[in-house]
């Protein structure tokens, strides 16, 4: 019987091993730190796991990781290089992420916070409104999410562009890629939407450049990682009114420390990292597709180039 | 050369005119109550006409209305029997119907009025969140807009359930018909949008006996027309804690009189008459498709049927 570890510093055990044991009943489940023999160890399921933790499971075949950005497992100096590392790609953070997007854009697009103001001030005013289709959002990273996130917006007929490092083609969507695009790609997005992977070339993107190329009035929302955002940058682009606001769900520091100036910021909306987070229920039912295909012998999707960082 | 008169409560004949004569050049538009010799008038285009206005033309062919919900043209009761009332089914009203309702159920679904609580008071809580799959959103009409808003909110992964006067088949929504399947229909509905005709039988729709047959913790999402909700009703399945909260975007008097109590409800979201209205360029495009059509004697859509009041 092949035998798993499950380490996740967010995830609640009590809730994950009814949902693993259902889904793969041939799978012995260990909780670390608790886990016998580490040289019993075949497969670790984990989210952000102790540093040096996976070092230490001399028989390990593969790595699962509960979520779909692997950028803090991959800073682990530990981490054991010859193993497969695969991230997450399941219906729930799909699903979620694409509720999050196009929850925030249409809140953007239909000046909800103009009219939340309107209403408590209680004022009756209709403004301007364009339609979906007269407005483009620019999506930051076509994968697995901003593909399915650039196909949703569609859906509610947006004009979508995107921009990827290799050239991608998603139906009705205009793609743009590498650096040499960037900046035509901006000047179309009036709602830029960050899905990016953390890498060393995606580190700091969302800069003063970057905003200065975006048009007049623009939007900017943030579910990619914190780190892609230079906080002060974004304060002196809201706060010039180059940019008309910004919503993040990720942040540098998390939880974002009680005195960070985003909290309070008249054009900031901040959500507690909560786009897209894993179902138990949906994501075992992902894992144990895996780790049957492990066990076939086929191979997995969603293996990390760990030499591009994503 | 046939001629229109163009008469509208709320829409500003300096932009639909320049629209209106691009679309159809061979068409005089007068602009009412500078309208030159009544028995030569053709067609009126109109919103809200002066009650008596349209029985002051002795050759009217065609009225064709600038909106879709045609309710209070057929209070008038001097609106001439025998000419066709043709209302506004386009692509601005049914895309910005969409828009209005996907932005009001996502941030229902997203919990978007927690999250804003928690960033004013500087707090990094996380609460759990179903995915829309598994969430069941009604709607009350299943016509033009509730079957585009059925299939935009199944787009985006949502339950959908519709109720109608007959029988409908949308792809994937569970359809409900006629007053015997109204309490099955409700006691699914999560979440419960309204976008049903101003009738005889749809007024008070919105009433106690309703909310009660929702499941406890249910939204309502009133769209259609003011007079279909029973504001008392409302305000009480809120307080008693039945209902969780309600988005309205039309009222029995609008604008909304400001000592209205729907104002400061904590549990409202009020917005004022913008789910969906016209947009110049679209709805004309729409209208000289419909003028043509008469002119070569076809059928036109979306003539309303008087008998039934929608
Ligand atoms: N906020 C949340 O709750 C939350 C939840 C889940 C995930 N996330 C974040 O979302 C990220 C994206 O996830 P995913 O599953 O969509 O990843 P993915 O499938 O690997 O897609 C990444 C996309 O980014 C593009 N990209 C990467 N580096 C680039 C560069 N230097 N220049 C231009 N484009 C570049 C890739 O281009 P190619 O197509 O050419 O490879 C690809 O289109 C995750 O890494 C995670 O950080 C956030
Ligand atoms: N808030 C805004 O900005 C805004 C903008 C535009 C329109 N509206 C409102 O939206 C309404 C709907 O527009 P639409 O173009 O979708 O109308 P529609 O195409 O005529 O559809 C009406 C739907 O309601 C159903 N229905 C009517 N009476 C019913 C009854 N007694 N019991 C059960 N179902 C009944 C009809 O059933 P059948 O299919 O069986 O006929 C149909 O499915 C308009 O009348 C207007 O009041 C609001």
């Amino acid at each position: 019987m092949p035998v798993a570890v499950f380490a996740s510093a967010t995830d609640d055990p009590a809730q994950w091993l009814p949902a693993l044991r259902k889904a793969m009943p041939a799978l012995e489940v260990r909780v670390w730190p608790e886990i016998g023999d580490p040289a019993e160890i075949d497969y670790a399921i984990v989210w952000k796991p102790p540093a040096g933790m996976l070092a230490g499971l001399p028989n390990l075949k593969v790595i699962y990781s509960l979520g779909a950005g692997i950028d803090a497992m991959l800073l682990d100096p530990t981490l054991p290089a010859g193993v497969p590392l695969v991230r997450m790609v399941d219906l729930s953070l799909t699903e979620g992420m694409i509720e999050y997007v196009a929850e925030q854009v249409l809140a953007i697009h239909r000046q909800a916070r103009t009219y939340r103001e309107h209403q408590a001030a209680r004022r009756w005013q209709q403004h301007d409104q364009p339609l979906a289709r007269d407005v483009t959002v620019g999506i930051l990273g076509l994968g697995t999410l901003g593909g399915a996130v650039a196909r949703a917006l569609k859906g509610l007929n947006f004009g979508v562009a995107g921009w990827s490092r290799s050239p991608k083609a998603v139906e009705g969507v205009e793609g743009f890629a590498g650096a040499a695009q960037l900046d035509a790609f901006l000047a179309r997005s009036q709602i830029l939407v960050c899905l990016l992977p953390l890498t060393a070339e995606t580190e700091d993107i969302l800069d003063a450049r970057l905003f200065a190329a975006l048009p007049q009035g623009a939007w900017v929302v943030n579910a990619g990682r914190g780190p892609q955002l230079v906080d002060a940058d974004l304060i002196a682009a809201l706060d010039s009114g180059h940019l008309a606001g910004a919503v993040l769900d990720v942040f540098r520091t998390e939880p974002l420390p009680a005195d960070h100036p985003f909290w309070a910021h008249p054009k900031i909306v901040l959500t507690p990292h909560i786009a897209a987070s894993n179902n138990a229920h949906y994501a075992t039912l992902r894992l144990a597709e895996q780790v049957a295909r492990f066990e076939r012998g086929e191979p997995m999707d969603d293996v990390v180039d760990r030499s591009r960082g994503y």
